[in-house]
């Protein structure tokens, strides 16, 4: 039997529906043999790209997902708080988690939860690096080393080649769940992630 | 016990997700001992209303929902085939809607799948007016007073009422069901539905 390929998790950290679906995607992929390879990116850059309107702009849609949201968190008994300020700037998270990446993968995924759960069950700002490096501090990381890191050209380089690859790859919203290639749009596509696991696909 | 509310189901005729979401929620309804009003409504009304950017402006959006349909209906052994013109005005079908749904509300419903199995899978052109003639006549409807009816100013405001009211109740997209006052958004949320009506909310 051919080796079973990663399951591809794109996101925004300020997707409140990337929040919802990250929490389940590691435990279904885990169920299924396979693991999870996890693409924070930034949705401004796709949306620009894309013609899509922020949800600011779309004041019918963002009413009915405030409701949602709430809605959906509470199904699946997930702690959810509104943040004090949303939507908000997600490169510093973006850019800790690719060179956390790089040092030791297992705490970089750790760190994807917590700093969700920082963002929407706890209301801290992550867009300010200063929190970012206090959750990687607290998770065993070299603070200093990731400080610089937040400022070197190579790790925002990374972050913006895979804003690109989103771009390229057509992933045009989050979170964008990818399985043996096949995209999948939004939390509320786990369902068919998980037929697809299960079947194989069809 | 209280009376069990309907379940409204707000569509336009152009919308595939629709057509994927209709031919399941009328079981889903019986199933749960509740019937369903069907309502369609014009999709560009409420585009323009909430400045949402049609699928043609977003063509990563649309490269996915191209491939996303037609996995959708093969998971769901649907018959789909794109229509030679889409998205397409359905202002016609629409209308007949209302018209029959005054006659003979049995009828409608039924006259609710013919339409769309005539659109996604027969390819034949519902924009058409006499393409809905040809079939409300072929279901049993007087053809001449559905032909006047058409162009009756008191149907024609009909339609621009309902649509009025889908502004106002912020349904920005289609499928749009709605159960117990209830918004869910999308022919990938009827798992979503169910679990509603099974548990009686939460």
């Amino acid at each position: 039997m051919a080796k079973k390929t990663p399951i591809e998790f794109w996101f925004d950290f300020s997707s409140p529906y990337a929040y919802l679906a990250a929490m389940q995607i590691a435990d279904m992929a885990e169920e299924h043999d396979r693991t999870v390879v996890w693409r924070p990116f930034l949705l401004g850059v796709v949306f620009k790209e894309n013609g899509s309107a922020p949800l600011t702009k779309q004041p019918m849609k963002a009413a009915y997902m405030n409701h949602d949201v709430e809605r959906f968190a509470r199904l699946y008994d997930i702690d959810f708080k509104w943040p004090g300020t949303f939507p908000l700037p997600t490169q510093a998270a973006a850019r800790a988690y690719y060179w956390l990446e790089q040092q030791n993968p297992a705490l970089a995924a750790d760190f994807v939860a917590v700093v969700f759960d920082a963002l929407f069950a706890r209301n801290r700002d992550i867009s300010d690096p200063a929190t970012v490096l206090d959750i990687a501090e607290k998770m065993g990381a070299d603070r200093a080393a990731l400080a610089a890191a937040l400022d070197d050209d190579a790790v925002k380089d990374k972050l913006k080649a895979v804003c690109a690859e989103a771009v390229e790859r057509g992933i045009f919203g989050a979170p964008m769940t990818i399985v043996d290639g096949e995209m999948f749009w939004g939390a509320d596509r786990l369902w068919m992630v998980e037929e697809w696991l299960e079947s194989g696909g069809w």
